[in-house]
């Protein structure tokens, strides 16, 4: 996992290699390799963790529902053999160890390739973090290929063991169906905390807003840019899988993508909304800005305004000419500061009239 | 109902459930679970409260038309047994639960799936309240499910009631039509009260804008923003029912539903001319908050320029100096004061040149 | 007729009618409802005015082209009988009184329904008056349908009576192209007196801006998103028009249609240049409020830098220490005078180095 | 000629005329009208200029390809000739006349009518000035319609003259397409022009921006605006005539016409980044103006912050207590002058470590 | 190559010039013309550098698989030779020389004419610059036009020369493909860089903002626009070769043309996202420029609004009335300078209140 705002990772030490080599691109993630295997039927289930990745290679042609989990894709032997074993075009290797894929579906025939992005909100950090998920959807079997130990697959391994749900009766199109629906329900979970994270900094904005906030802000939409280039082309993955086109999606599995569907339009229409309403914080702040420096001037105008008049009518009084008739007056000092009260009166009045006080 | 404008009610909780797992998601609105059903052809009309489930069951294959009107879905188990009695998809109980749907329209063949968004404005706290309103239209029976008590369909019961107009001549795509233009016409209602509220703001704003203004401004647009995602999907709604692709939308009813789309393009067309006159409103609070700033800046500017050099002349004759002529003068003071009410007259002439006065 | 610029009309008393219920919404202008009659073919020409609703009905089938123009449309009796001796669908009578309707063209077989909106600039209040005009197009005939006395048509008029033009020898559907080509060569005018409105508001932000232009333009801004939605869907209507779905439309008036298709789509053009006019206009005056801002400031500066320093000189001097050589010294107030002369001289050229003077 | 940015000119004068009607509508540009003819095939070249209309009638026949060009269409008798003699359309001759066309094609079966727009930079004024050309493409005859005598067809007709090239050996679309060729090269000198003077201003504004400035680029913006409209529909023309649904174009000019396509989508581009850049340096303006003010208040600040408390000190020891200790004391005033140093030197240093010095 | 970023070059010399006359427009880059060819199979390979241009011609029709580099396209001789002998079209080779053209490809039956842009980030001035690479892509043969002797294709010819990967085994098509492919994964470098170019840029406008940062963030983004018109038109030419319209392209490529489809996706994905970066940069910029505004005010008001009434109280006391009896008090100073103090410590709690310290 790594925070989904950085720019393109580095693939200059890739360019200048032929297509289809392999090689890790991206951030090392996951010393070890695991491959895990669930095996089902309706009647059996199976579960185990193997040492070598020969050991996966029997369950490809069993009748049975194989779902073949790889985390950690540092090891790219690994992924080789898989790849040859599966008959998976080079590209598409390519692809699971770039991390860097937009959201994507191919159809090669006998198996589809879909890339995902698993999505969590990192409290700790306020930050989004991301992590691509690899789907290849056979005839009777799918492999995953994640980055890192963190799944949401939880739920759905229990719900297979346990036999719980319509899944141990039917297809591996199901199975992704399956996968691709918890890593979507994962998303409203992000948006959900990112959603409170946006509430309490709006609480802050309105109470007290300060640089940090509007940098904050700042950053929390260009991650929205982000999220947008992760979550649009979903839209279409999941589009192509409702249309049938390939022979590995049954039709009783066409109704869930559906429903799979108009939840990626409701989070793309969330994100777009978050979107929104940041742009529209950005606007409160530099409003709040400008009504601070008109309060400033505000004071500074009234205390200037109310004093520098006052100011010249003792200057003019501290004047050192010989014949100033006022200076001998008996009741000249107390008459000047009698104007000069009302003076500040009327000034407080006016300013009163005008609001500003 | 609640107020529209708000983050995705939480729905973690569901995630990692099988999918078409039954769960209320949204907060609790009516406590109980009342079922009505109104049961008509052109002769005979009856109307009755169930207070079994079961009761309604009988009414699903009469020739006659059946509204079945299921007012509070928080009693999962009503909607599970209706659900099986009329072969309703699991997806569809789940959506018809879960009230964060967009409008949509979706064909089971021997049913229609309609979601909609009922909603009103609340005058008291002058907020957007929506509530999701699920439709199903079988051959001769219609089954809407609400969420509270609050209704906009009792002028359609009295004339089914009082057989006005044609809709007991027709079938229940007529009656599911006549559902659909309730809630549009009171969008119009709706949409009138916020027209007459921005009026209200707009006014306050030319008199005396304040930064709460703003902030109500603000709300209103990302309000608009929340409207438009439930209004928009709906023109797509009935631009698929009046296509007709469906056999239980009769050739008769199509002149109906183009008349609704009419309808909700105005109603679109509404929405986006308030949002833009939000967003000019927005405009013209900032140039008023920089118009003051400037009005405050004048001020400071004519007082600190005629008052500044005047003490400037006062500071002069302030001067110890022992050898200063003019203050041994007879008319020296008279002439210094001469000299300021000329400078004095002489900025005042500029400043109105200027036109800061 | 009423001004364009306002928000949906009140149409909430309507809600809960049965669809299709004639009730007029809008304000009243008319106070009667006058019906005259244009009954031509190349070589006979008839105009009368009716007293009775009845008196149309025998022109429905004559030969010849029938032009039947409804002033008033409040008299909703009048209405109800000609849809029905026309053979109109209630929907349509709804739609010509409710005078809100988009510009649209409905099919209906037999005949054609178009509304179109005549627009004029009223320079007393300087704003656009709207108003509803609604053609029937059957085989023979063309019924108009218009709000209040005021319109377009008087030079088609005359020219059907002295048999100017190809008019008398086409049919009935070039008599609606040219009704609605009528309605958009104003268009033109208005467009060209809201065009030098515009022009002199520009001439007077350059000249003196305040901020009731301000308001000014923003009003007029609002205007163009009213007029773009009235004038952009006609496009869409000619358009269809144009494209002869409807055996109402000959061949050789598509050549017509088709010129005032480019008519609508320049029209289209202006209102887009006018609003990005407005918007620069409104930039324009929040730099120039800026700039204001600038030269009151600067002002403000140029006196207190110049005055500030020379009036703690004076105040130095104007302390009252027993030893301060310099107020015994001889020269010493002359000094000053001249170290304050050329304080001012350096702090002019400063100025003027910064361009500040 | 005339300026390309002006409101829609004049056309009310001719609403309410039956379309059709022939009338010229624009400025007067041309005295008189010159009709010159050059008539060539691949071996013969003739060329010369008529005195009356009727002259040119011989060559609608003829084998050879004629390029009839009418420089001049104020004098609407000869257009009329001229139209009913190739049988043109009314309505193409109201179009000739009507100099507010948009660019487009219309294909009437056995001639194609194209209008386009020569546009030219004056760089007196620094304006674009526009001039409408309309084309007649008929089997073996070319007729250009222009409003002035200045043309960019000279290398053409020397190039025909000299039988450079293979415009000789080609029919009368490759005609055409040079006519149309000529004029979209010309807008690259335009741009280029126009992109120089863009270049011209950006260094005035990086140099010394003033409120004038700000009006030529908010002028050049809508220019821009303008431009845009001009050369957009240019492409859709252009388009249209590469799908050959003419049997006027023949398949051999299709690969020149998609040059010319190309060259359309250049200009395009062209255009837009010049309105993009317009825009930055709108914003970039206006942060200058807001980086003076800055300046300007800087200094003020700086100024006040000095001295004020300087002067108050000051103030202090010109009060006329009797019982103050310090104005008797020996070095009381000098001590006073180097604490007023001290408060200098801190103020100076503290400026220097905010860098507002 | 040159800066990315310039207005479209002088273009005006060739105007008026026949369509497909051949002149180098652009800047001289390149002063030799070298030709080098490589010419293999799966079992064979070749390369050499060609003195005179007639030595490629044998390879035309060789069964091998033969790449022919042109580097430098000053030397129009020789260019016409090659389309003269390979049968480019003479508008093929204008498009060559004209080092302007926007990416495209245009399919000529026998060949394909491809033309893209490489890109360099150039460290030293921190611009883009850009060179123009035409491919003709032919049965067996690649040529591809090259401005300037710096390239990306150094890897591929090691690639060809050691058999490493697929290459020698496939097609022309295949070869062509690893042409575009280096070329754009130099684009990720070019992005890459960019990218960290403006990474700093960020670090110093959140450090400390001044004019050059917003002039170089003004610069980048107007670079973004120009990165954009050269990326977009290179999807649809990707795209248009993935359809296999033409037959030069092999199924088997094809797969390889999506991957990189894809790639170009990326890429513009990228470009976008620093164009949303950038502007979001700017308005940081205009933000920070008026807090520090906000802090140069509040200093100006803190000073000004505790002393100006201090020097008020201070001046008062320097009245010159002859009855004022606070002056003869024994501890009328001593309480005046403590009235002060307590005015200045009220000021400071105030500020502190309103956080303005």
């Amino acid at each position: 996992m790594c925070p989904l705002l950085r720019h393109s990772s580095k693939v200059s030490t890739k360019a200048g290699l032929p297509p289809g080599t392999l090689m890790k691109v991206g951030e090392k993630r996951c010393e070890k390799t695991t491959i895990s295997v669930i095996d089902y039927d309706s009647k059996s289930f199976e579960e185990q963790t193997v040492e070598r990745v020969e050991d996966i290679f029997p369950y490809k042609d069993t009748a049975k529902v194989t779902w073949i989990n790889v985390t950690g894709i540092d090891n790219i032997d690994v992924i080789e053999k898989i790849g040859s074993y599966f008959g998976l075009h080079p590209l598409v290797l390519e692809d699971i160890l770039h991390t860097n894929q937009r959201p994507k579906m191919e159809d090669f025939g006998d198996f589809l390739y879909i890339v995902l992005k698993m999505l969590y909100f990192e409290e700790t950090e306020n930050d989004i973090m991301a992590e691509q998920i690899s789907l290849i959807l056979g005839k009777n079997y799918v492999i995953s290929f994640q980055e890192s130990e963190k799944d949401v697959f939880g739920h759905l391994r229990e719900r297979i063991q346990k036999s719980k749900g319509r899944i141990r009766t039917m297809g591996s199109d199901y199975l992704a169906y399956n996968l691709m629906d918890a890593i979507v329900d994962n998303y409203y979970i992000m948006l959900e905390r990112l959603g409170e994270y946006i509430d309490d900094i709006e609480k802050e904005l309105i109470g007290d807003p300060d640089r940090e906030i509007l940098e904050e802000i700042n950053y929390l939409r260009s991650e929205m840019i982000f999220l947008r280039k992760a979550v649009w082309p979903l839209r279409e993955v999941i589009r192509n899988l409702e249309r049938r086109d390939s022979l590995l999606i049954q039709e009783k599995t066409v109704i869930f993508l559906r429903d799979l569907y108009d939840h990626t339009i409701q989070i793309i229409d969330t994100v777009e909304t978050y979107k929104e309403m940041l742009s529209g914080m950005i606007e409160l702040y530099l409003s709040s800005v400008s009504n601070r420096m008109n309060e400033v001037m505000k004071t500074l105008t009234i205390i200037a305004t109310i004093f520098i008049p006052l100011s010249f009518i003792a200057g003019v009084y501290g004047m050192n000419f010989e014949y100033m008739p006022e200076l001998q007056w008996r009741w000249g000092y107390p008459a000047v500061l009698v104007v000069m009260v009302m003076i500040l009166l009327l000034m407080v009045f006016y300013f009163k009239k005008k609001r500003w006080l």
